[in-house]
Order: structure tokens, then sequence, then C-alpha cells
């Protein structure tokens, strides 16, 4: 454990070790999973009905002692009916993003919670320490799933943005492993959010298909896409290249929005069609080559954390 | 000085820091700066005519006498003359990039030559370390000026890269402090090599409006750009603008090609016109806001390494 660590502290928990919210794959059974290992396990409501978050709150609850978080992003249709759910089933820790951390931080704060919202760039991060949140994540372009226009790549943002802000800096995007989450940290940050090592999980809610499709994927094989509509970053597939195509050749929103339809990030990561679905994973990816019980991911990224550590305090300089 | 460093051994340098070959912005003054202060300076002749870059290579050996490099892009038309002259010079180092290193790899070596390649891919990291180049540098997304299609960040490539080759790795890309290069040693590189922070150098061959303009730049004001000609990073200005609402129009290759027109890049970064030229920049200029003598910038970034190394080192784990 790391002593007087802001991020451990704020939290309670044992490492500074996040598992990001992501729709379609972190339900009740990898957050509780995580979170019993030690580190801090989080349900992604994005992709949850409220009667479905309800359910997983609940079972996460039975399935662990430890602290966990929700998280929510803020564009959600029914973001109202999440925050009052957070509220009545007293979880302690919520996770906002994709919206303006404005909009509900005060209420949070108001019943107790500690609020942190992931921004993609500096000017987003000051805004969410004067809305009043205890950190925030940086999350940069490597990142799977939504990203930010200015496509700032993690290693350019944490120091931009520790820069500043005084509140506690947790680092995202391109983190898979021990020593990438020493590189954040010698860069400012005091805990990483780490989302697709965690898709490679056993517990993940991620479709059997769509998980071997991560442990296969090589570098390369992600590409941040539809700019026009939302900024995304996806594994190369049918679906992708079709986009693509349409980006090329200039296609406008309307046409691009109507490609990408209803349900294709469901279709793609938790019904297993990997051709017709949006697969939204990160860059790193391509450094994944297992699935593994989440309890050790945490605990290899945690030694090979303290490995990279005694390497670097070993050099003479 | 890092005792038993692959790098420094191979190079024969204090610090494992090297100054990027860039076009129009590092000539025998900047390179011998670089070089006198301990580190390796690079005169980038991908700019230069062969009788240029001769006068640069006679004027950098009378202004040093440690050991520095020439760049050579591979795609550059006068490459044999260019080859031709380092040979004739007894230029120590030779790094190359864009282009296949098969092709004067063996070449330079028959001649004493340590030679470097420069790859945005494990993929072609492997295949410069069969070529026989003595060591790699890997460039991230991040990175100014031309860059990989396969668009990954350096968070990402280094590990990838690692786990391919055995010579030595040299991180680029999104690096300008001792921070960011501490970053790069727990990622497995050995030294670095830094762009962005020498434009903003007094001895740059910048014009000083573009230096003013990498000073004054702010996160989100660089883009990687023309992806369908050559991808390049792009500090924002009307050049560019016209750009994207090509490509954002599904303008063709060859209407792109004729927007680019030809000396750009001379126009913009040499003599100044922020407007008309092509201004080739780095992501992590936004972090940059002094232009400083080169010494000053080596021995900056290496108490800034050292100091993230002991606040590393003092990490109770």
């Amino acid at each position: 454990m790391i002593k007087q660590n802001r991020v451990t502290d704020l939290f309670k928990i044992q490492y500074p070790i996040i598992q990001a919210g992501m729709v379609w794959c972190s339900g009740w059974h990898l957050a509780s999973a995580v979170s019993n290992a030690g580190a801090l396990g989080i349900i992604g409501s994005g992709s949850m009905y409220p009667e479905v978050l309800l359910e997983h709150i609940k079972k996460c609850k039975a399935a662990t002692q430890k602290p966990f978080a929700v998280n929510i992003p803020l564009l959600y249709p029914d973001v109202d009916k999440h925050i009052q759910t957070i509220i009545a089933q007293e979880v302690p820790i919520v996770f906002t993003s994709a919206g303006n951390p404005k909009k509900y931080t005060a209420l949070l704060k108001d019943h107790g919670k500690t609020v942190v919202h992931v921004v993609s760039s500096a000017k987003f991060a000051l805004k969410a320490q004067d809305a009043g949140v205890d950190a925030v994540v940086a999350e940069g372009f490597e990142a799977g799933g939504h990203n930010g226009k200015e496509e700032t790549t993690t290693l350019c943002l944490l120091p931009i943005v520790k820069k500043s802000i005084s509140i506690p800096l947790i680092a995202a995007g391109g983190i898979a492993t021990g020593a990438a989450m020493l590189a954040c940290f010698a860069l400012g940050a005091e805990a990483v959010q780490i989302g697709s090592r965690f898709v490679a999980s056993e517990e993940a809610s991620a479709h059997q298909n769509f998980k071997q499709a991560v442990i296969e994927a090589k570098e390369g094989d992600t590409m941040l896409s539809m700019k026009k509509v939302v900024s995304v970053r996806l594994l190369k597939n049918k679906f992708y290249t079709e986009l693509k195509k349409l980006e090329d050749e200039g296609a406008s929103l309307h046409n691009q929005i109507a490609h990408l339809g209803k349900g294709r990030a469901k279709i793609g990561m938790f019904e297993g069609d990997l051709e017709e679905g949006e697969l939204e994973i990160g860059q790193i990816s391509g450094l994944i080559d297992k699935v593994l019980p989440a309890a050790d991911i945490v605990a290899n990224i945690w030694e090979e954390f303290k490995l990279a550590k005694q390497c670097i305090s070993a050099l003479e300089v």
C-alpha cells in the first residue's frame, strides 16, 4: 500500500488502481471483483436502464464490503434517475464523464459522495475542480471508447493537467501494466484508471468473442473514429471500415449517424457480433494477450509497479 | 552521467538525450550546441541541398569536438549524395527515417558508422534491427512532423517495441521534460529524442515567428493532418484550416497535394509566414513556454530527470 497517497485515502482503497466504468463490460461482477482485490471497481451505468443499474448496485453491495463506484456519462438520457439510485443506494463514490460537471457535483457532494470527473484537457480539468469534484481522471487519445476532440495523448496531457489543478490527478489511456502506471506517476498522477486490461478479465460482462478479439488485437488495430459525430476509439472491423469509407468520402453528419444506427455497441461488445458491432477498446489492447481473473490483473499490475520502481531507483545518475 | 547505459556508450555522450533532426530547425548551430552540452546534436538534412549539408557538417565539426549525427529521411531525392557526404566527412553517427533501413544500413556500417533508424511500430522496429541498425527511435503519434499511419502513442508504442527488439530503444514524441524522460525509461527506453523543446532554443534555425508560435501554443493547438498524403503533425493555422476543410469534404489525393504545393515547410518554419506556411511541431508544444539556450535545455531536462527519479524512489510501496 502506498502510504499517504491522496487517492487511496480518498477512496479508502489499498492500491491506487481504478477499473474504468465501461459500457457493456463493467457490471457488478467485475466491479466487486476489482474492489475485493483492493483496487476500486466501477459499475459502468452508461449501458444500463435505471432498473438494471439498481440491480447491479444491489448485487455489487452483496458481493463486496469494500468501496466501489458508479460511472455516469452525464449525457445519458436517464441521468437523473441514475443519480437518485446512487443516492438511495448509498454508493460512496461517483465518476462522472461526458458532460458538464457543474450540473450534478453539488447535489452529489451534499449527499456525501466522493465525486470524480473524467476530462480530456487541462481546461476541462480546471472546470471540474471549480465545480467542486474531489479528483479528476485525465484520459488520453489512446484510450478506448469516447475521447476528446483535442487528441492529446496521456504523455502530453498529464503534465499539462497537473500544472493546472491542485486536486489529485488520475491517469487514463494506454495503461495496462505497472510500468505504464509508474510512468504516469512520474508525470504527476497519483492513481491510474484502467479499462482495456479489465475488458480482458474473466469477470467482465463483455462477450467472449469480444474478449478474444481484444487479446488478439495487435498494434495499429484500433483507430479514433466518428470524429464528426463523437470521437470514439474502435477496434477495426467491418463496421469500422464502412464508417471510415463514409468519412473519407466526406459523408454528411446525418449519413454517418444513420450508418451508426442504434445498439451497435451492445451488438458488438455484449452480443459478440464482431462484424456489425461497435467494438470500443484502447490502443494498449495490442499489448494484452490473456484473459485473467480481475484479482490477478490487480496483483500483476501492483507487482510490475513495484518492480518498475526498483529499476528506476537503481539507475545511477 | 548514467553508468553502463547502452545509448551513452554507443554514442559516447554524457547524457542519454538526443536532439531530433528537424527540417529547417536543426542546422550546425543547434547540433553543435547540444553536443557541446553533453547530449547528442543532430543536423536535419531533409531540408538541405547536398552542398548545404556539406557546409553544415564542416561548421559543426569546427564548433564541437564532441560526437554529433546527421538525420537523413530515406525518401529524400538526394539521399545518395547525402550518404557520400557523411562518409567523406567522417560523421560518426547517422539517424535514418522515412524509408527502408535495408537500403543503406550495410553501406553505412561498412564505413564504421553507428546507425539508428526511426520507427512508428514494433513491426518496423524489428525490420530495422534485422537490417543491422545499432538502435531504434520509437516515435509516437504526439510527435511533430511526419508520423506513422498506426497513430500509436509513445505510451503504447514503447512497451510493444521493447518486447520486440534486443537493441537499445530511444523514445520520441511528447517528451520535453526530465519527468517525461523518466516515464519513458520506466517503459524500457534507454534514451530520449526530443524535437519541439529544441525548436524553441536560441540556436535553432527556425524563424523567430515560428519559435514564438511554439511557446504560445496551448493544448489542442496541433493536429495530425494530411493522412491521405503523408501523416504530419502541424500547428493549426490558416494553411492547416484550409487543408482540414478539403479533407472533411473528401477531396481527392490530387487536390490535397495541389493545395500543399511546394516549399510550405520552408515558408512557415524558416521564413516565418505563420499563415501560409506548414508548421511542423509536436503536441508537447503546449507545455513549452520559453525560448532557451540549448545547453540550458539539456541541463534542465537532466536536473528534472534526477528529481523525478528521486520522487519515484521515495514512493513508499
